[in-house]
């Protein structure tokens, strides 16, 4: 069976942590499998680098913070490869180019193009575990790229995928995926399996596990993921493509997004294209909207509500406020939060929706507004009430269970 | 003008010396010059990393370790051209393979094989500065590789031959090269030149400033070199061909290197080949021999006498004890010490060597082993008189005027 380990910056954040990986990476070298590594930067070490460019300029130019911020996942690389050696285990470190990853040139956010993976093959043909630094490529000029926050991940999945991998597991800190937060309801269960179109949405409603890109490019590859603790021997979570016995749970998660906030605008005028303009101006201004509702009102004019991070909450209100003469009136509140209910069996069971708004109304809970996709349902509730929300969803949907 | 700047370790030991780097860079690039610059790792920074792989194992792979190691020149040459670029200067950073120099695969101590400048050419020809990463290239199968310490300077010398550079100026924290070392006699004066085989003398006897292999390569290429400070505006010294002005020069420098044990061997049996098994044996121990003095006795047999460095004494020791047989006695000193006169006027000039044991015996000073070049004279005498004679001779050779 190929592997492929990712292991992320706490996970290597000092000698006595790579030591623990190159010593996990072996148990599982030993039971004859091939191990593909691929590491991130020691944690620490990626926002030092970001720091001493900030002392020069609040802009660099990003080529360079390209080569820069690439050498952490090299130091990782070697040093997790001499950790193996001196463990007996014939290993070799390569950096992003060697792996064979050939990005294009969007620095500090480059977009993986092609990998030929004859390098990696040879080496795993020879019986030697590769470790590849993540999170890095070059582009057809033989520049240095890098892929984005999270982009070993990223790496890990793509070169899973072009190396034909049985499995790409990535260990973090926690041991999985769970039903929520277990900081706001101790009862949430690590889930076994999960969808990757559960996972997209857990990821965009704020679950922080696992990066949406990485979890895309599984679904598109057909990468089996695990989600697994590198503290731990836990089983982790399996994300892969929707079963039948799947779509027997109704619900896999119910999750929080307290960073929210809430514009509506009421009584918009009918002239065409008006959300078309506001949502433009938005965007203009990078304020990132979040949720979307509109309702024709019975006297023909329109509701328009939406979501933004509260960050951009005052960005958003200048934006609006130039609307001023088209809308009836506005209507702000900072003080929101959202919560969501998700899973792949809603496709196929009805009621479900039904059923959360039945929970928020024993709950004497106001819902705001409310967004629904195939297999998924949000609230934004008032910001106090959002942590009852979480536990009687997960109750309700027999998440402790 | 094309010019090579190299800045060492100390000189970009912190964010504030890469600046203060940037601005000199800076104020050579608004003469109208054209400027390549190459980068040593952050001061510690190499130390540090090499402390990070020997935390695993005392003998980390070679190839891991060049991975390793070359991050940190990386990192210094992204943020020396964060820094120009800060300054409103047009500038790129490259790695050694960016750079277009390749290896071979000599691992943590290649051989330049060759450079392709074509691309700092390009970016020359667009009115960049550009930033190379020092210390470090690819072999032919695309492996980083770095060049052994003291690399940076060598790839300062080798870009600027490439480049057909009109000077090679190498920056550090002392302003050029001095007649002798300012610690021991404060009236030591720096010299404005200095030809490249007085330099390759001056710095095998210990004078650090330049590293031989860079001096060696400088005369190669006919690359010519300059010393000088990155902390102040002092004119440095020019290492370049000898011209007959320098002949003038009886003696450029004298130097002290107390890292000095003496193994005399008195009485060695005329079988032949003998010298040849000791220095092999040692070799094989891999004991660096320095000095090494023959001389045929009157009664036929030999006396043999070589200089090692202290740390390697006892070692020498051991390996001439399986010689017993063959000789005579053996006589051990670690407390001694060679100071050498360098200069390229010896060739022209008869009478220094003389002049030098006047001055040694004016100072009641035994001189225990004596070699000479064309354009040296090293003189084996007690440790403790060392500093005196380093004086007599600067003075008597007049370098203070």
């Amino acid at each position: 069976m190929l592997r492929v380990h990712k292991y992320g910056g706490t996970s290597v954040g000092d000698l006595e942590r790579i030591e623990n990986v190159a010593a996990r990476v072996a148990k599982a070298k030993e039971t004859g499998d091939d191990i593909v590594v691929v590491v991130s930067a020691m944690s620490g070490e990626t926002n030092k680098l970001v720091g001493y460019a900030e002392h020069f300029t609040s802009n660099p130019a990003k080529k360079e913070m390209d080569m820069l911020l690439s050498s952490g996942e090299r130091v990782t690389a070697a040093l997790l490869s001499i950790a193996l050696q001196s463990k007996g285990f014939d290993a070799v470190a390569m950096t992003g180019r060697q792996a064979g990853i050939v990005t294009d040139s969007s620095h500090t956010y480059a977009r993986i193009e092609s990998i030929d993976p004859s390098a990696m093959q040879a080496a795993i043909k020879e019986g030697k575990v590769v470790v590849v630094a993540g999170f890095q490529g070059t582009n057809k000029d033989g520049s240095v790229t890098t892929l984005g926050r999270g982009g070993s991940d990223l790496s890990a999945v793509a070169l899973a995928g072009a190396l034909d991998a049985d499995q790409c597991e990535i260990y973090s800190d926690v041991d999985g995926i769970y039903t929520t937060d277990p900081r706001i309801e101790p009862k949430a269960k690590k889930l076994d399996t999960i969808s990757y179109d559960e996972m997209l949405e857990l990821s965009s409603l704020g679950a922080k596990v696992l990066q949406n890109r990485s979890v895309e490019l599984a679904k598109k590859l057909g990468v089996k993921l695990y989600a697994k603790s590198s503290f731990s021997d836990n089983k982790g979570t399996l994300i892969t493509e929707e079963s039948g016995n799947m779509e027997e749970v109704l619900v896999s998660g119910v999750v929080l997004d307290k960073n929210q906030a809430r514009v509506t605008l009421r009584g918009v005028s009918d002239r065409p294209g008006i959300a078309a303009e506001i949502f433009t101006m938005l965007a203009n201004e990078n304020i990132n909207v979040d949720m979307i509702i509109q309702n024709k009102s019975t006297d023909g004019l329109t509701n328009l509500g939406f979501t933004v991070p509260q960050s951009e909450h005052e960005n958003a209100k200048k934006v609006v406020a130039e609307f001023d003469h088209d809308i009836q009136g506005m209507d702000f509140d900072q003080h929101v939060c959202k919560v969501s209910i998700v899973g792949v069996g809603m496709k196929s069971h009805s009621g479900v929706a039904a059923q959360a708004f039945t929970v928020m109304a024993e709950e004497a809970i106001n819902i705001q507004m409310i967004s629904t996709s195939e297999i998924k349902v949000s609230m934004v509730i008032d910001e106090s009430q959002g942590e009852q929300a979480i536990r009687a969803l997960h109750a309700a949907y027999n998440l402790d269970k």
